[in-house]
């Protein structure tokens, strides 16, 4: 009786150990396998759209793993809705290469060019969020100003669609306008859109799903904060900014949200 | 067995197309039946709840597609709780001439004289919308600062009630106040109402709900613009704002509003 | 046959009808039985949490309607967690003269003075809702902007609890308190208390109910039209404020709120 | 038959009191028992995660009632994840001494120093409320403005970590850093960290979570009369926030809280 107790406790004592380590925040690698990576890309639709980062319009996707030269970006239907049967493979010209045949989003050039000009990029987040639109139409720069945007490092670009093309519908509609804002872009972590929103890009979807989020935490916060301080606002210092950088990955963040997409 | 692993790879893929074109985010065309149209103001009642454009108190209608004199239009009740059976049918003159007799709204003017002035117009929202009523008591105009709200054109006419009919209850209670208003209006895109809300006009219902909900991002996003950048906000360029107008019909908004509704 | 098919059309019909007047959103008589009243209350404290006007500490109550000397006020718990076992009567001392015994708010001096100042009055809310907060601390007066606040006719008086009673934990915790706010409050539709909240008084429960929401949305709006319009902005005439207040008593959001509630 | 309904009578009589009873906001004795603790420490977590004050990084923690120099605190999930099978014990070290083995947050160190600081707290929470933020990057101070905040008292001290450490990641990852953050906190019951958050504490989880949330309302509040003010801004009088302290020590919001987090 005593032995078989000792083997209950033993085997209690391993299912809590199994269910604690299967819950610690671990950086998760990143998927190799493309049906993993998929399931992850639709995962990351769904929590940024109930995180309020993506609306209709908005867009993620992820460099394959496989193959550097493709990457995944759904169909354009509304990020909310994506599934895995709507993922396309496309390749650095943002042209379909893969996945079930579909029309894509007319932007998917932005993603292309950010995957070529940057090999160190392997998500990136196309969104409108509302908190970010007066720093792209007042000349106000969006800064880090809380520890979890530092990844902001700077004053962020703002692209003004009118230096290389004119006047336009404001869509990143080609290469070239992508090539554009690939440039605008350069080494940082984000850039905005005049008039428009933002693109941020990260070494990982769980990455660019906290940043995006945490984007537009710091907008909010930075825009009351001038208001309030009539000017006088204490940002980041550039070395904390750089220190802050390693949080967890945003992975507490990621399993946080994937716990309450779930619960819905 | 080979032939049936075929057949049944055949078979796989075909349900994953049908799948996948029913959800594409093809421009619906406006139903052309009274029930179809019935049932989607039924939906547009709901969805402008769900997204925050109506009140107990806004309503939206949506022309006939069977005869352009008419229009149909909920009776005096929540948009949120309109059924089918709640859809009454209206003249330009907003008398009943069909659908279960019932109690109109006070303000079914507005419906009527829009249609009967704008013969381009197939749907229509009076709304409250907050984001949007500081517009209408500081003379500072709303104007598109988003690419989603290029629809606005230019800077919104103002419709002040006191100009038509002195002092009133505020509400567009006759067929009089409802020309006052739609000669407001004129071709514009919407309209604001002083100390009331607006009223937003479209070619589909699709289309004014995707523009009331913009409008509100706009109204909100250019409040906060204006205060940050000290009245120094770079707004959309008349030629953007002709060119950003056919984004897709809102049909990709329309699709995750209409997901989310059956969701609830 | 043809019998049975027109006993069939004349069951559907009657049917509808009966459906349609169900929901027409005629106004309600108040309940006279007190059973009726009490139901109405329990619904109020719900429908004024889920609205956001109440939270964890505010109340509401209503005259009875076979005793104009008693009112009905829960328990000193949660509104959002309020049954008719929690409802107490008391009479205009604040006193309880029914309903289980239990203890009573720490304010319920607040309802027993204003119906005893005002005969007139026949349901009070008193609310902590943060858009009116910054009105009770400034100086600037809350005033009707929109329609839907028509009811608040002029600039609202503001209660300073240090000109009755000095230095005080700031509850209203006495008749004396009570009848200095009620003092305050005249005739009006409401008064602001500093630091504090607000109270809402009505002829019905429902009317309370759609003024201290409205009376929030104003809020809101006036602070966002004040800070955008550099002062300049436009109010409700007097006569407007007059002629707009017959709404149609609040009765389409109470049943658009009775709704979501009983869908939670 | 009349001696069975007069016991028929009694028994509903005595349920009703016996239900009512049982939701009487009396104040609830902290547990003794170190289970009893966990679990209100795992619906702490819960509750603030639900009513906004913590995101998935953000944590509280409770001291033992067996063990004045331990404290209870979780590993480092998101407070919105945890269960009884992840809280850790510490000892006023930061250093585990029971529970299941886990890594804890990299700031543990903010509950061990505060605990040892402060003989009088039982409950700490650290929190990034994005409306306390601007009060921490502006030199404008976080004071009492509505009643339901008096436990503020005065201005809330705020903390530079570079006074301190130079330039960091910002996060108290130390011993060091945590017994500076507690010389910052002094004898309040909250200190803000530039750019980071803040810290509030009570004499128990109950207290701590209203406080945590009745900040972050009186922060939003504070900063809307202060613009709308023109900084003419009335304050509770220090007599005030003295006075005002004993509310019920939060125990309706908790009670309010509690029940709906048990209906999601």
């Amino acid at each position: 009786m005593t032995f078989i107790r000792a083997l209950l406790l033993i085997a209690a004592g391993s299912c809590l150990l199994l269910a604690q380590s299967s819950r610690e925040t671990k950086t998760e690698a990143a998927p190799a396998n493309s049906a993993a990576q998929i399931a992850e890309l639709v995962l990351a639709n769904h929590i940024l759209t109930m995180n309020g980062v993506l609306d209709a319009y908005g867009h993620v996707s992820v460099r394959s793993a496989r193959n550097p030269n493709h990457f995944y970006l759904a169909r354009h239907i509304p990020a909310g809705t994506v599934t895995a049967a709507d993922v396309i493979e496309y390749d650095l010209d943002s042209k379909q290469v893969g996945g079930n045949p579909g029309t894509g989003y007319t932007e998917r050039f932005i993603h292309g060019e950010i995957y070529r000009a940057r090999p160190d990029v392997m998500a990136v987040v196309h969104c409108h969020s509302p908190e970010v639109i007066p720093f792209t139409v007042t000349g106000v720069p969006l800064r880090p100003l809380i520890h979890m945007a530092a990844f902001l490092g700077g004053p962020i670009p703002v692209f003004e669609i009118r230096d290389s093309a004119g006047i336009t519908d404001m869509l990143i509609r080609d290469a070239a306008l992508g090539r554009a804002l690939a440039k605008t872009l350069g080494n940082n972590t984000a850039a905005l859109l005049r008039g428009h929103g933002a693109v941020v890009v990260a070494p990982s979807l769980h990455v660019v799903a906290g940043r995006s989020y945490y984007m537009s935490v710091n907008a909010k916060a930075q825009q009351q904060a001038i208001q309030m301080g009539a000017g006088k606002v204490t940002y980041l210092d550039p070395g904390e900014a750089q220190k802050a950088l390693p949080q967890d990955g945003y992975e507490r963040s990621w399993q946080l949200w994937k716990q309450q997409v779930a619960a819905k």
